[in-house]
C-alpha cells in the first residue's frame, strides 16, 4: 500500500473515537458503504471537540455554527461488519476564518488505515454570515 | 403470503411516490436495510402532503411541527438494488390531536407489497406542546 | 408520562450500549430524527449478541441470517445532539423459529426513556428459507 | 459566488436525476446534512448509468463491482427541506482501470449549484482485485 495521505505532524494532538461498524452502515457489496466514513469523520471531529473541552451543542445554542465548505476522502481498504473502528482526528490548520481537520479511519486488529481525508470548515453566525470562532476555541 | 395488513378503504385517496432503491439503502445481506423503509414511509407521507396541497416546510416555518409518537412496520419480502419502489400512503384516521397514516411499500414489476405499516403523529407548537392541526389541513 | 411499554422482567439480562448522539442523526426540528432510533435498536441488539458471546458476522459467514419481520416503536421524549444514549436491549421471547427483542432508549443524565419498542426476527438460510437458529444460540 | 469547479465540457452528456430533499436528510442546523450530498452523488452516478443503458445491479451479479477510491466535495450553498434537487452527473474521464465522475447538485428554482464534486472509481472482480470494466461499458 502506498503511504497514506494526511499524516499528523510529530507531537500533534490526535483524538480517537472507538466504536463498532453498524450493520446499517454496510451495503450490498458486503462492505461498509463509502458514505458511512463521512459520518465517522464527523463523529471523529466532534469527539475531538469533546476531548479538548468544547461543548459543540452549547456553541450552536450560543449562535455559532461550524459549516463545512470542502471535503476530500481517500479510500484505501474496505471495512466490514464486525470490524472495530478507531477514528482519529486532528486539527490540521486553524485560521481566523477557517479550520481544517484531518482524519485517519483505522481498523483495530491489523491496524490498517482504511480511509484518510480532510475537511475545511468556516464559522457562521445565526444570519448565515461568516464570523470568527468563539473566543474559547483559540 | 398472508393478507397484507393496513389496507386502504374503498375509495380512499392514496398518494404514491415512485423512486429507485438507492445503493446506500442496501446492507451486507444484499437486500434493502430495514431502516430504509422508515425513510420511505416518511417520503411517502410528505409526498401525500404535497399531493393534497400542503407545504410542510411552510407549516414548520409557521410554528407547527408533526411529531411521530408511534410506528408499526411489517416486513413481507426483501427488496434489492435495481428495484423500483412504489411508496403508497393514505390517511387512516384524523382526530383533532392525532393523525394516523398507513403505508404500503410495493415493488414495481411483480407488484408485491414488501412492507406495510402505520405511524401516528401529533401536532406540536414551537414550545413543544401539543396543539391542534393548522386550519388549512382539515 | 405514562408507564413505558416493554419493561424487562425481574432478573432478566439486559445489555446496554452507550454512545453519543451523532450530529447527522438530528433533523431540521433540532431533535434526533425518528429513523435514528431504528439504527440504535439494531446497535443495541448486536451489542446484546456481542455481550452474550455471539459473533454475528461469523454467523452470517456460516450461512444463517437474522431477518426482521416486524417492529413497533414508541416515541416518548425527544433527544438532541449533545445527549448521551444508553441503548438497552433484552430477549423478550425465544422460539424455535422466531425471536423477539425489546428495547429502551434512555437519555443519560435525567434517565428518561425516550423510546421503547420491540422487533421480531426469524432465521434464514442462504436460500432465503426459514431455518432454525444456530445451535450455539440456545 | 466564485465560479463553480467541475464544469462539464461543451457538448458533454450530462444525466440529471430529480427528487425532493427528504426530511431525514436535514440536520439540527435546519439545512441538509453534508453527508446527504454524498448519497445524492451516488444516486446521480447510478442514474447516469441507467440513462446510458447500464444495469448496474446486473453488472454486480456478473461479478464486476465499482469501487470508489477518492472523492472531493465542495459545498457552495445550503439546501433545505422543501427544495427540489437536480443532481447532475457526467463522466469526466474514462481509463482502462479508473473512471472519474463529476457532479453538480443544483437547487431547482433559483438554479444555484449548491455542491460540486468528483469521485474516482476502479473496477473490482469478485476476489477484490482490480479488473477492467465490462465490455459493454466502453
Amino acid at each position: 500500500m502506498p503511504a497514506v495521505p494526511y499524516t499528523p505532524r510529530d507531537g500533534q494532538y490526535v483524538a480517537t473515537a472507538e466504536f463498532y461498524v453498524r450493520y446499517a452502515e454496510t451495503d450490498a457489496q458486503g462492505i461498509v458503504h463509502h458514505s458511512s466514513y463521512v459520518l465517522w469523520m464527523e463523529e471523529a471531529r466532534l469527539n475531538f471537540a469533546r476531548s479538548v473541552g468544547i461543548d459543540y451543542a452549547e456553541t450552536e445554542r450560543a449562535g455559532r455554527l461550524m459549516s463545512i465548505v470542502e471535503m476530500q476522502v481517500h479510500y484505501h481498504s474496505a471495512m466490514r461488519f464486525g470490524d472495530k473502528v478507531r477514528a482519529h482526528c486532528w486539527l490540521d490548520s486553524f485560521k481566523s476564518r477557517a479550520m481544517t481537520f484531518a482524519y485517519h479511519i483505522q481498523r483495530e486488529g491489523d491496524g490498517v488505515v482504511c480511509m484518510s481525508g480532510a475537511s475545511r470548515h468556516v464559522c457562521l453566525n445565526r444570519e448565515g454570515n461568516i464570523a470568527s470562532w468563539p473566543e474559547s476555541w483559540r
